[in-house]
């Protein structure tokens, strides 16, 4: 029928559901995944195992695909450049995507495109980091610049000797001001080559030793203004960095002057995100298939809420490395018919993500009571109370 | 981690969309096809090519299986039966199938449950065709007792000599009053083994040429009795024969007495259906994911609508065997960004149902116009006007 083909690089649970929005645009997405059991490969017909840092396995995967996107930030940009000189189609771009594999390099853009970001300096010695904290104060953050994710490469450090332990590492290191968070916030929006943009509302992420558990939509309270700054952030982004697909902002919602707040970016993912995952039931148009269309540059669509508040939670894997998921499913199904559970078909390890729960509906504290019940019951085996 | 595997028999767009809602619970669909260029074929991991009335490739392939379900009613019944007397497990069973495969076993039981059928009767030669034409008057309409679908196996016979015609062919045939029908209803429902039921609302069908063309839910101004009736009819039937998945019952609605309207049942189907497709996004459970859970005993999803007004129209393949949908969806998106499109991967032909558009909103003449220009647009390339 002369549909395009789409590769996606990676094959865990952000493959596995762009494969399921592909379905219905009648495609089959074709996955690069380092292994059969990886998420995206258990459920993708066109599935090639392959090193995601090898040249010659990237350059074989994306000659069979029109367009090449990811499911990760992992592939060296080096050899994306490569690739994009070959002539193969990547999207997001390589010069798109070193902001989302690089923090300095984002934030040094962020800060000269007038966005707000957290005060920060590149550092490489414990000298660097006591002279940025006499700017700042301890405790301050220290990241990776590269190759962190769910709260893997950043530290919290409060003094010199911590700092020092780090610096030790070896890596590439930011050092950022400890903002004095109220909560975290997440501008995701889309972008397709043609420059259309599309955003949904701006949503309120709740994390829990760095990784995020929950997700509510839109962000309670959230004044009109601050959402529409950050829509205006993720979208001035979005086109000023040339992204082609979804890119997630997340932002730290800070005190400002009488009692207000102001927002600062933390973090930038050029791929379906975590904070979206709402989408596939609570709007018109998931992540999934939008990221499609944009890297297809098809017009993108519609972003229209289905319910009032929508509330998605992390299924974490617990202690117990072999939970009776099937059980528990019949149990939390007897009890909210109306929640709906995604399972990524991964390995149960603590703290993993493995899944997880979405409730929409008119009441708020309803509906995160039962999205907070039914990833706590899959996880637990217990209800919570209250 | 523990969870069942399902098996489908066939590779049509049900096993497709099924697949889709599969990957949510954590599962994969293994589907047993017929080519490798089968709808489903092209989009599920665990794809068996292998001939369904084969008794050894439905054993070979029911072996990996917890629970095997359907994606047609062409598996013949004495080989259901006999993996049944293996101890495969099948859903529906062979003995609740039978209703579904054949249309005299199907008018008989139902008469026999006092729900309200077309008067019927068996026929075998044209005399028996002639005495029924006595009772029920020219014309009147003949059907194969098994094998049809899509308006195939149906004849509209206005005298002795086209009843003739039809008898000629050897088929098994049962004849009915043509009824004077005031339009086409499903009442679309599922059940568990446990024996737990749920309905979705009632809607409107609308056939051209004997093939779904369109689908309205709820159903316009149906009275809430007609609604209730309907809904009583299709969940008894589950009940009590003993169906495990979705039944679709396809309802004519027929003059009644002092200008109202009553109903008598049309067709069965043990398995997802055309009359259903609008549930992925119009429900809050999805008719694939509801014949999951129920094949799989889990306690059925919520069937709350997710919009006032939901409907589908179905995008039949055009005169053109190589349309350039890639561009159509483009230039569709561009209109609605709020429609969704399911494109099932299959080679066009003329009248093939090739995939389906669903608009959902709160205006029942817009949403209805909307669906029909986007099939319209994608099986023609032109704008319906007006």
């Amino acid at each position: 029928m002369g549909l395009p083909v789409v590769g996606m690089v990676g094959g865990g649970q952000l493959s596995r559901m762009t494969h399921q929005a592909s379905i219905a645009l009648g495609l089959s997405l074709r996955v690069l995944a380092d292994a059969t059991h990886d998420s995206a490969a258990l459920v993708a017909q066109g599935v090639t195992i392959g090193d995601h840092t090898s040249l010659d396995d990237l350059r074989a995967f994306a000659a069979g695909c029109e367009v090449v996107t990811f499911d990760h930030e992992h592939v060296p940009g080096g050899l994306l450049e490569a690739l994009e000189a070959e002539g193969l189609r990547i999207a997001p771009g390589s010069a798109a995507l070193r902001h989302a594999q690089d923090k300095i390099v984002m934030r040094e853009r962020l800060a000269a495109m007038g966005v707000p970001v957290p005060p920060f300096t590149p550092v490489a010695t414990v000298r660097d980091v006591v002279g940025f904290a006499q700017h700042v104060g301890w405790p301050l953050v220290l990241k990776a610049a590269t190759g962190g994710y769910d709260g893997k490469g950043v530290w919290v450090v409060h003094d010199e000797a911590e700092a020092a332990d780090v610096v030790a590492s070896g890596l590439r290191l930011v050092a950022e001001q400890l903002v004095p968070l109220r909560r975290e916030l997440a501008a995701v929006v889309a972008r397709s080559p043609y420059g259309q943009g599309a955003a949904w509302p701006v949503v309120e992420t709740v994390q829990a030793d760095g990784i995020c558990v929950e997700v509510v939509a839109p962000a309670p309270g959230l004044p009109e203004e601050l959402a529409l700054q950050a829509q205006d952030i993720a979208l001035r982004l979005a086109d000023e960095l040339d992204v082609v697909g979804v890119l997630a902002v997340e932002l730290f919602e800070v005190p400002g002057t009488a009692g207000g707040s102001t927002l600062v970016v933390n973090e930038l993912a050029m791929r379906p995100h975590n904070s979206a995952h709402w989408t596939i039931e609570g709007s018109r148009t998931s992540q999934f298939e939008q990221h499609l269309r944009a890297v297809l540059d098809y017009p993108l669509g519609a972003t229209t809420l289905t319910a009032p508040w929508v509330v998605m939670a992390n299924l974490l894997g617990g202690d117990d490395d072999d939970p009776d998921l099937d059980r528990r499913m019949h149990l939390l199904f007897g009890r909210d018919p109306a929640i709906k559970v995604h399972l990524y078909g991964k390995a149960v390890k603590p703290g993993r993500k493995i899944g997880h729960v979405t409730a929409l509906g008119d009441d708020l504290d309803d509906v995160r009571r039962r999205a907070q019940v039914g990833a706590h019951y899959l996880r637990t085996g217990t209800w919570l109370h209250g």
